[in-house]
């Protein structure tokens, strides 16, 4: 693969991770340019960079234009807070900067049409680094799915699951930005990981989309419980009001009445899950028991007791590991990065570019994907009414081919 | 106990196991009269009744109404079709004879208002049996709720997830009536099962209720791709439309902003699961994992893979067990009739009967649980839009105070 020569913006936790932990451990990747708000952020990756034995970035800056502008830097990754995604994407997208951008929802439906508009006008490669669309299970999922094992899909479910109640409530001293998204906002706030591989198994956008949603969010109650349950919290947030809702339940109903339950679930107690369900006429696989079931295997007395096919996943994996994985695990994974999502959906965008290939999760997957975010609010506030989902391709879902990638196994 | 004239309406499957399994169990019963729609049911269950050692019914009938009429009769059980459950408890009730109804939607909201008005004009009675109240984890799931250790529970969820294909499908020669609710509505047709330990749980008509409700259907493929595997089925149904969806999502909102999300799912290949789940702000039980987790207990490590904690419930069912489980345990379960909820159910029934106590799973509640299935199609059939939940308890859910069966340990 050919050099590329990166900017990237925002270098909190995930981005400082990015640099030092995958784009430096990446021979075609030449860190070029670092942005962040805060100068301490700046030096510290520069310092762990060349720590590591990369060359020290050309371009330093707190000014994100800047650094789109910079003649050194060739391709953009922004890792920095959701509500950045927007406008650095569409900066980047205007200079003819090839621009990937870290998961989060969107503010506005019209944020997501710029973007898609921005995209189209400029020709510049976008993509959404969606890391779980890259997941071994998601995709051993979406295998068998392409191979009919599991029938005909009339339903999905999917959860962002993950008790982040001590990043949360400890946002304002780690400058995280979900605290004050707590405060703020009561929608599914973060339905990428979930929606993603969901999204690429039902051909949202190539054949199938979106036609509604509707939300319900819970009361909030799990960050003020923990916050009272922490001294050093106490008296800081005691009278701390959260908007955001502890559960959100959203449910999408697709053009060919398939229908997508999603939740999100960030402030109570819980093990992290991401709760992939895929329920055809003939099988189904669920996350939560990591488990496989179909109609073309029997289970005598199973049906009451299913437990002890809990974790079974295993053994279907050998048969059906995705061409992505088989070739991964031959080539030695690098587990590190959400057990190897992270390399394969980064991976994934320099080949693309490389190769000139349209890229595997494109603006309209990304603009559909984080819409959701804006149009549960709107549905939440107006008492769970359901709320047309709006058509980012402009009519061309209904022709538009998948890329072969997502599409294996079906021709 | 003293002795109770008993009156069965409905031997179909589940009615003639009630009376030959069950009720010709129990020394405080005598099977008095017999009703069903089919003759050859009646002569069945009255065969099988007095091999087991007990006496013929003096009465056996077609008419349901004399069936309530008759002398012999002083308590009605009513284990009919759904859809005759309203109209042969009004009977009873204005016939002033105690009865007890098994589960099923209702068709109208008025429905479930006429069946609240005659109980409170007659003062007869009333009690729903809805046997999964008296599950042995959904009373643990209670009691663990009641001692505080989930802390402030906002959110439940569960569902009623049963591969009924080959019932439903062959409905029409098992004179089974799900087939013709499959063709004729779409609904959450079945709530009660998961709502009832749910609305339990959540005090729901003893200081909170339900004030709206909002269902997604998804599209019906599983029952046509059964069919057209099984060639017994192939050419009767091919051609059949079955108009309710596979999957129906609900999501409920409770007066103090508590969320519950059920869900029907009986015609795609699946394990069978009441999928109870209590979400509080320092724990959680699940019943998909069969785990416990609780803020109290630290699990390093788990956060990331729960599957070790996977079936983990066993260890605090000897802590927490309900006191109706510890008594039922120390007398020696019987645990025909769903691991003995049966049992439980329809004692439960009878005790109070006995000691003139009010019903543990009275009119109100019957009601509220039932209305979900005439409000989710009305939800459905609009685009699920937020339908109100009515109140029918004209307004005393705020100050009527809970049987203590379901409120143990809270004072």
């Amino acid at each position: 693969m050919k050099m590329f020569h990166v900017g990237v913006i925002g270098l909190g936790n995930r981005g400082a991770w990015w640099v030092n932990e995958m784009l430096a451990e990446l021979d075609y990747i030449h860190v070029a340019g670092l942005c962040d708000v805060y100068e301490d952020r700046l030096q510290n990756t520069k310092a762990q960079l060349m720590k590591k034995g990369r060359p020290a970035p050309a371009v330093l800056t707190t000014d994100y234009q800047a650094l789109i502008d910079a003649p050194e830097v060739e391709v953009v990754l922004v890792f920095s807070s959701w509500a950045n995604h927007h406008d650095a994407a569409i900066r980047a997208l205007r200079a003819k900067k090839p621009v990937a951008i870290e998961v989060g929802g969107a503010y506005s439906v019209a944020e997501c049409e710029s973007l898609v508009k921005t995209q189209e006008e400029t020709g510049t490669p976008f993509m959404l680094l969606e890391n779980c669309c890259y997941g071994e299970y998601e995709l051993m999922a979406l295998n068998m799915a392409r191979h009919g094992l599991f029938g005909e899909i009339v339903h999905c479910a999917g959860g962002y699951m993950h008790d982040l109640r001590g990043e949360i409530s400890r946002g304002n001293e780690t400058r995280h930005y979900r605290f004050h998204e707590y405060l703020t906002r009561n929608a599914e706030n973060y339905p990428t990981h979930e929606i993603g591989p969901i999204a690429k198994l039902l051909n949202i956008g190539n054949g199938n989309r979106f036609v509604s949603l509707v939300s319900v969010a819970s009361r909030a109650a799990g960050l003020h419980t923990y916050i009272e349950a922490h001294d050093d919290l106490r008296e800081k947030y005691e009278k701390t009001v959260f908007r955001q809702g502890d559960i959100v339940n959203t449910v999408l109903t697709c053009a060919d009445g398939t229908t997508v339950a999603i939740t999100l679930d960030t402030s109570l107690p819980r093990y992290y899950s991401r709760g992939l369900t895929v329920r055809g006429t003939k099988g189904m696989y669920e996350e939560a028991t990591q488990s496989v079931l179909l109609d073309s295997e029997t289970y005598p007395g199973a049906e009451w007791d299913w437990s002890p096919q809990f974790c079974n996943r295993e053994r279907f994996l050998e048969q059906w590991r995705h061409p992505i994985w088989q070739r991964y695990r031959g080539e030695g994974v690098k587990e590190q990065g959400h057990g190897g999502m992270d390399f394969l959906v980064i991976d994934a965008f320099f080949e693309a570019l490389d190769k000139g290939l349209p890229m595997p999760i494109d603006v309209y997957d990304a603009a559909t994907w984080m819409a959701i975010t804006a149009l549960s609010a709107q549905s939440i506030a107006q008492g769970s009414v359901p709320v047309a989902f709006p058509d980012f391709t402009g009519g061309h879902w209904k022709t538009k081919k998948e890329e072969p990638v997502w599409k294996y196994a079906i021709g």
